[in-house]
C-alpha cells in the first residue's frame, strides 16, 4: 500500500484504525562494478512494499538519498551530510505525526544510514519533550515511536545468503543485495568483470580512506554470484524475515 | 537512463562526454478526493524518465518529498521546511558536481517547490564564489548550472489540456496531472465523488488558510475528467514539450 | 508612516484598528557603471513610503541587503545567502506577528529576492501549523499573511517605461530604476560612459557566469536614458500602480 | 560617502587605496513613550554618515534590525535572534572582504547588539583560519579586522550629556539618543507625557522580566529633556568623539 | 596525560611523533536512585585517563554532556540535541586536526551517544572531501580518523561483571558503572533503597515513554550490588580491555 | 555540591526549595609556555566548586571547551565556533529549566566566552517569549534568568593580584590564573623559560593576527611569578569575591 497512490480521504479513514507507517530508507551510492548505484534504495523500497502489502500498512515515499559520505570518491554517488538527513527525517516524521501517524518503521537498505537515522529519532523526540532542549511548550500530540530495521538482518536472509553465497557475502556490494536488484530489474543485470572476484575486507574511515582500501568499491564480497533467481529468494526471505519484526513494533504497548 | 540503475564505472564513462543530469522533483501531498498523494513526484519522475530516454541522459533519484506546507492540514501530506529542502538540494548537487556533473535540469512536478528550489540554486552558487558569503577558498571546480522546469508549462501540454479539459484545468489536483497518474497507474484510478465538480479558485497563504478556502484540497479544477487515455496524451505532450527545453539548457554556452 | 519614527504606544493604538505593515525589501548590489549600488533598496524604500503615506500604513525598516549572489563578482555588492535571508525574514515577521501585525506586504525592489522571500513565507507558515514540520504546539496566534509585490510590475510603470525608454529597459540596471534613484538623489547623478549603450541580454547562472556574460553588470538596458525627471514619473507610477495591489491584499477576506 | 550611492567602478577605484568601511548597526525597538522605535538605527546611521563624510570613508547599508529580544513585549519592536544576527553579519563581512575590504568599523547604536556582534566577528575569523573549526582549506584572502564602537561612549558625548541632562541620562530611551533623533527628524518630536519623569533603574533578564520592571520601556532616563537643539550637540559630539577611534582602527598595523 | 595539563609547546613536541588523542565522552543524566548523575562522564574520563597514562597519549577535555533526550523526564539530566552534539564534535576534531592530530579515539561512557557521535564523524569526513556535499575546496590536511569505543564492551569488563553481578547487570544504572563511580568517589556512595532490587527491562522510545516504563530510571539492573572494591576491578578491567583496542587503532595503516 | 555526584531524587528534593545552579564555563586553549592548556576550565571549575560548597548550591558539569578562535594557531587549543557554543548553552539551560532550575550563574574563566555566552542567553530568552522570533506557543515555564560572572573581576582578586604581581598581571596567561592552576595541580608546575619575562600587550583580531602579535601566546603578563602558594591566595580571593555576587543574583526579586 503505497501512500503515494492513496488519496487523502483514504488516509483519513486508515488513521481511524491504524497509526503505523513503513518508511523505506536507502542510498544512492556505488555498489562496485556490477552493482546498481541505487541498490540500497531499490532494495529497501521493494522489501517495504512487500511488508506493506502483507500487513495492509501504508508505505511512505522512499528516502532514496542517504548518508554515503564514504562512497563519494566514486562517481554517481550522492550523499546527504548527516545533519541534512536528520533535518529531512525530522520533517518527514513530524508532518505525518501531526495527522495521527504514531509509529514509524524505517525499513533500511544501507548501513551508513544507521547512525544518522537513530540520531534523527532523538532529535524528533526532543521536540515532544518540554524538558529536552526546547523552550517552547511541548506538543499536545503523543510522542511518536520510530525504529530502524535493516532488511538483511533477519535469520531468513542470513541463512539464504549462507546457503547461496557461502563466505562470499561480504559487507558492501554483496551478492545478496546485487541479486535482489537483478531480480527487481532483470533487464539491468550487469556483466562487468570483478577482479579479484572476492573483494578485500577491512574497516575504513573517510572517503579518501575508503577509496584507497577498496579499489572497485566492494568490501569483502563476490557479487559475481548474483542472479535474478537468487535475488528472488533473498527478496522473499527479507520480506518474511521482517514481517514479524514490524508486527511486534506495531503491536507493542 | 536511471542513475540508480547504472554502475559507477558506467557513470565514469558517461562523464567523459556528458555533464548533464535530470533531477525529478515532486511532492507528497493531497491532490483532492480522487488524486494520488504522490501525484507530483510520480508525474515528475515519469516525465524525467521520458526525457532521459529520449536524450540518453542520466536521471537522478526523484526528490519525492518537497515543499508542501500549505497542504499539511490534509492527512498524508508530507512537507519539508524550505530550509530543509534547500540543504537537501545543496548536498545532492554538490556531491555530483564533485564528480563532473555540471548541468542540473530539475524537472519539477509541484508549484510549491519553485521558490525553495531556486533559493537552493543560489545557496549552491554561493559556495563556488569566494566573494559570496563564504570565507573559505573557492572551489577549483567550475560553477555548476542549475535550472528548474515545470513539466506542465510547455505549449504542448497547455494545448492538450485546453482541448481535453477546457476551462476546468484549475491549478491544483488538475485533470492533467490526475490523468497522468491514472495513465501511469491504471490500477489505481479513483472513483471518488467530487462536490462540486469544479473546485473554487483563489489565492491562499498558510496551511489553515488553504484548508479553509479549499475544503477538499482542489483549486479550480475538475479532475473527474481524468482518464488513463487522456493521461497518456498529457504524458507524451509533457515529454515532447520539455525535450527542447532540456536540449537548449544542455547546449547553451 | 515610518514605523521607525513611531513610538510604541502609537503602534499599540494603530494595532487596535489595523493589522497591515509594508516591508520594503531591496538589495545592495552593482547596477552598472552609472547606477547606484543601493538602487534596489533605495527604490523599494521610496515606493513603500509612498504607499504608506497614501494609505496610512506603517512601513517597517527596509531590508537593504538581499539575495545577490550572482552580482558578487562586482565590488561593493553585498549578499545574504538565501538561508540567511530566510532566517532574517522569519524573525522580522514573527516578532511583529506577536504584537498583532497580521498582513505583511513586502514591497520588493530586486528580482533576486523573489525566490528566497517566498521560501521564507512558507518557513514562517510552517511555524504556525502543528502539522508542518514542527513538533511543538502550534501558536495560539492566527497565521499571518505575507505577500511580495515588485514595484515595477504594475501597468502604470510598464507603460511609463515603454513610453520613455522604448525597448531599452532591459532587466538589470534599467533606466527606470536608475532614473528613480536619480530623482531621489539628484546630487548623485552619475555621468559614466556606457559602452555599448545597450547592454547584452540573456540568462545567467552563478556569479562567475554572470560576470563573464555581462561585462559591466547591466543586462539588456540603456540607463544613459535615466534622468531625475523621468525618475519622478517612474516613482509616481510605481506608487500609484501598487496602491490598489496593497489595498486588495489588506482588504481580502 | 554612502556605499549605496556609489557605483561599482567607484568602489573598485576606492579599494586600490583604501580598505576600510563603516557599518552602522542599530535596532528597531521601543524607546519609551516619546522615543522613536528606530532610534538606535537612525542615530547609528547618522553618526556613521558623519564619520564617513569627515574621513572620506564608505558607509555600508545600515543594519537596522538588531538583537532586541528583551524589548519584544512592547509593540513595534523587531528582533533578530542572536544566531540570525550572527549569520547576517557573517554574510555582510564575507562578501565585502572578497572585494578587498579589510577593516570593518561597526558604528553601533544599541547596547543589545554588542554580544552578538562580537560573537559574529569570531564566527567570521573562524572561517579564515584552517585550524578554527572548519575542515575546508583556509582562505587565500587576508583575515579581515572587525571592531564595534558605541557612538555614546566617547568623552565628548559623555560630557555633553552630563552638562545637558545631569544625572537623568539613564541607560535606555536616554535624553541623548531621543534628542539626537529629534535633531534628525524635527517634524517627529513627540510630546507624550512621561510618568514618572525619571524612569526606574536596574538590571533585567528576558522580555517578560523587562516589561515587568520597566513599565513604559525606559530605564533610568528622563527623555522629556530632549530637544532638537540638544540633539545637534549630541550628534556633533558623537561624530567628533568617534573620528579618532575610527582613524586609529584604520591606521593600526 | 591530560591535554588540559600540558602547555602548547609540549603539545607541539608531542605532535612531531604522535598523532593520536583520546577523547572521553559521557553524559550527565539520571542513573537511578543510587547512581550519580554524572556516571557516564566520570567513568569515561577515568578510563580514558587510565589508557592515556598507560600509553603516553594525550587525553582531551571530557565531553561531559551528551545525548540523553530519553532521560530528560528525570530532574538533573542535561541533554544536547543530536544536532548540537554533532556540531560540538565537529569543532572539537577540526580544531585539533588543524594542529596535526589525526586519530581521535572517543572513549565512550554512554550508549545514547553512539548514533550521534558516529553521525558526527561523517559530518567531519564530509568536510575533508571535495565531493561530499561541500562546494569549497577540500582541505590540504589529511582526512582524520575517528572511532568510538565503549569502555564496557571488552571481554575483560564483561567477565568481571558476570562474575560479580551475575545476571543483574542490566543496561542502565548498572552495578558495573555505579561501582566504578563509587571507586572513584568513595565519599559519595549512596545508600538509597532500590525497589524492586532488579529493575524492569525492555526497549523504549522517547522521554515520556522511558519514564513510563522505568519508574526509577534503571533498566534491568541491580546497582545495590555496587561497592568501591568491585568498582576498582571494573575500572582495571575497562582500562586493560581498552588498551589493545586503542593500540590497534593507533597503529593501523 | 557537584550535580554530577548527586542522584536524581536528590535533585528533585533540592528543587523544592532552590532554583539556582552554578555553571562553570572555561576554555581549552594555549596559556603561554608555562600555563596549562586547560587553565580557564580548571580555574572556573575550582572556583565554582568553592562557591557551591559555601552556599550549598549545585554546580553543573563544566563547559570545558569555549570560544577560543583567536588562540587556534597554537597547538592543543580547541575552539567552538560561537554558533556552536550558543547551541550548547541553549540545550544545557533549557533541559534544566524544564526541571525547575530558574537561575543560572555562569562562573566564567575565559574572556573569549563573554560575547557568545551573553548572545546565548538572549537566544534562550527568545524561546520563552511568544513575540521574540518564534511562532510556536510560548512556554508555560517561567523565563529563566542567566548571568555570567568572571572569577577575576572581584576587588578581592584584583587587590591580591596587585599586591603579588604588581603591574605584571597582563591579560592572557596571567600570573593569577597560572598560579591558581599550580595550586590546584602542584605536580604540574611548569618551569619553561619566558622570553621576555613580560609579554607584549595590545589588542588583536583573528587567529593569524594574534599569533603574529603575541609570539608565545601571552599578553602583557609575567607568569614566571606564579607559585602554588600565590595560587591558593588567588583561589580564596576568587571564591570569597564571587560569593556575594552569586548570593545577590540568587536573592534578586
Amino acid at each position: 500500500m503505497r501512500l503515494q497512490l492513496a488519496t487523502w480521504p483514504e488516509v483519513e479513514t486508515y488513521l481511524k484504525e491504524r497509526a503505523e507507517i513503513i518508511v523505506p530508507i536507502g542510498s544512492t551510492e556505488q555498489h562496485g562494478p556490477n552493482g546498481h548505484i541505487g541498490t540500497d534504495a531499490l532494495t529497501a523500497e521493494a522489501v517495504a512494499f512487500g511488508i506493506g502489502a502483507a500487513t495492509g500498512t501504508y508505505v511512505g515515499p522512499t528516502i532514496n538519498v542517504g548518508m554515503a559520505v564514504h562512497h563519494t570518491q566514486f562517481p554517481g554517488t550522492i550523499t546527504l551530510r548527516p545533519s541534512t538527513l536528520i533535518a529531512y527525517i525530522q520533517d518527514y516524521v513530524n508532518t505525518l505525526s501531526g495527522h495521527g501517524f504514531q509509529r514509524f518503521f524505517f525499513l533500511n537498505g544501507h548501513g551508513g544510514n544507521i547512525a544518522s537515522t537513530n540520531a534523527a529519532f532523538y532529535e524528533i523526540y526532543a521536540g515532544y519533550t518540554a524538558t529536552a532542549g526546547a523552550a517552547q511548550q511541548r506538543s499536545n500530540r503523543p510522542e511518536p515511536r520510530c525504529v530502524l530495521a535493516n532488511w538483511w538482518e533477519s535469520e531468513e536472509v542470513k541463512s539464504a545468503s549462507r546457503e547461496m553465497f557461502g563466505g562470499r557475502e561480504g559487507s558492501h556490494a554483496t551478492p545478496s543485495e546485487v541479486a535482489l536488484t537483478y531480480y527487481l530489474f532483470p533487464d539491468h543485470v550487469k556483466n562487468a568483470p570483478l577482479d579479484p572476484p572476492l573483494a578485500p575486507s577491512g574497516r575504513f574511515f573517510g572517503a579518501d580512506d575508503y577509496r584507497r582500501r577498496f579499489a572497485d568499491g566492494r568490501i569483502g564480497s563476490d557479487p559475481s554470484l548474483a542472479t535474478p533467481e537468487k535475488g528472488k529468494r533473498i527478496y522473499e526471505a527479507a520480506v518474511q524475515g521482517m514481517i514479524p519484526v514490524f508486527k511486534a513494533f506495531a503491536a507493542a504497548t
